[in-house]
């Protein structure tokens, strides 16, 4: 296993560390694994909590700022976080306006956050919750019942956020969070699997000449494997699901995220932006918005994710609103 | 060879193609593969260039836009770009009150900018040229004659746009980067190769137990290599090296640039970031800014790099002032 760590088992508060080293306008609580705004709670706005397990950065702490995420609970790799994190996460950003969980659709991620949810509701705070599901790939998955969370989780965060920073209320919020996640649609793929530190060798085998379609971020079963191919095809075999699923050319454009996996270089997600818009194009979805780069990763796989989001021109504005976070930012 | 690609001749091309369609606020000349702010020239601005080989995005097409570069150049894999191409980006952003080229000191990048910088004389537009050469690691390389330019780069860019953007005349410009560059030092490490895709394998042979530190950002031998280490140890032999060529205790504070090599998780670069800012406290130099991720890289290489840059009031002004580009943007 070639990586830059000194402990498998302490990984994740080794990296929180620096976190809060490189990042003074953070509050990390390293007892509770949570990352927290420092002027936190915003009293009378909502604020809004993610997390879930390591390994997906920048999501979720990376996305912790005005504008965005009030809290995030950082759990081990791949492993849910656990409900007193989430708690304390919850706790922190209470501005007395309510907090809005958001949570990617893995069973120990909506089981803890639900449980958390309880105790801050005894705790006297109104919480709601978000459950993210836009892979297209498996209804299924040794991870979860029903689709799994992924790329379309950083365009819940960042609107919701920006309707939070408007002092929207939390019904509001929350309607707006699902809609994002109802318009949302993702497909990924893994040319390598990754390596979790603890276990110190790849989490499944993929032949030299093979890659694997509709991969999950931990590495789980995707669809099919099939020989390598090239990236007119793999963008294909990306789109046309989530084409199939839902019918985006009715809306007032989309936007088109294309994500890297952990070790894809930028130039190889540009590329496949060009072969994505340009399918999309032919399908008559009109593209308003764009994000290239590595946001919701899975360790060190090499590979990438498509995710298409329908927007109309209030998303539009939601989605340009100011940001200011260690991985997303603009305007402020 | 595992990438995500059409046809290793033509990858430079068509990832600039995902560039223009993900990013209307540039003009991309795909004939001249020269990236330009859409808004170029600037009447009565310097203007900024910059370029070199591809392969270490987002460097540079992805620092171009408001704040930092007026254009960037793109190379083939690894490659110097030619005169001609770095004449049209001279003259797209000559807006009269002559353009800085940044080159990073690669023996071809600075022969092929000084060719283009006479032509440019002779078209009437007067050019100024800044070299960068921030690595300690080693004095002469298979690519160069004294020093590489790497992480710094990335530094000068942002600085000198930033005083280019306030109008400040061409002699100040290119004073204030060549400062920068005195002041910045960088180290790399690799923990595997990368694979230029028109080679199809990888560059040179890592054992599984084995890094190398002191890499270059093409894959260029560096000092050594050594039996893998802990990610202390690592960050040890990467600050060494730095603190003894350049005494940092003295400055206002330094700039520290954790920088990822194309393949290495973000998880992993704050981790080093931990590691490497805790040295340089108990070495007495305080930290005044920071950035960390994946800007200055070597295609698929998993590794790091150190760039520390000492700083006064100035500098951090502006270092902070607002910047609008795809990879770095804030205040705007």
């Amino acid at each position: 296993m070639k990586k830059l760590l000194n402990d498998p088992a302490t990984v994740v508060v080794d990296a929180l560390r620096g976190m809060a080293a490189a990042h003074p306008e953070l509050r990390v609580d390293l007892e509770h694994r949570v990352v927290v705004r420092a002027d936190a709670p915003s009293q009378g706005r909502v604020g809004l909590v993610s997390g879930g397990g390591s390994g997906h950065e920048p999501l979720h702490a990376g996305f912790v700022g005005p504008g965005m995420l009030d809290a995030a609970c950082a759990g081990e790799v791949f492993t849910s976080p656990v409900p007193d994190q989430i708690l304390a996460a919850t706790t922190a950003v209470d501005g007395g306006a309510g907090v809005l969980h958001i949570v990617k659709n893995y069973t120990g991620d909506v089981m803890n956050f639900e449980m958390a949810a309880e105790f801050a509701a005894d705790n006297g705070t109104e919480v709601a919750c978000v459950v993210i599901d836009d892979d297209v790939a498996v209804q299924d998955s040794t991870w979860t019942a029903g689709r799994r969370g992924v790329g379309a989780t950083l365009v819940v965060e960042k609107i919701a956020g920006a309707a939070a920073a408007q002092g929207r209320p939390l019904a509001e919020v929350a309607q707006l969070a699902r809609r994002v996640n109802d318009e949302g649609r993702s497909m990924g793929m893994a040319l390598t699997s990754c390596t979790v530190p603890a276990v110190g060798h790849p989490t499944f085998d993929l032949a030299e000449n093979q890659m694997e379609i509709g991969i999950g971020i931990h590495g789980e079963p995707g669809r099919r494997r099939v020989p390598l191919a090239s990236a007119a095809e793999v963008a294909a075999m990306l789109v046309e699901p989530i084409l199939a699923d839902r019918d985006f050319a009715g809306a007032d454009g989309v936007l088109l995220f294309v994500n890297g996996m952990g070790a894809t270089p930028l130039m190889e997600l540009y590329l496949m932006y060009d072969q994505v818009s340009a399918l999309l194009d032919r399908a008559g979805v009109r593209v308003a918005r764009s994000l290239v780069g590595s946001y919701v990763t899975s360790l060190d796989m090499a590979g990438c994710s498509v995710t298409v989001v329908g927007l109309d021109d209030r998303l539009i504005g939601l989605w340009d609103a100011p940001v200011c976070t260690p991985a997303l930012r603009w305007g402020a």
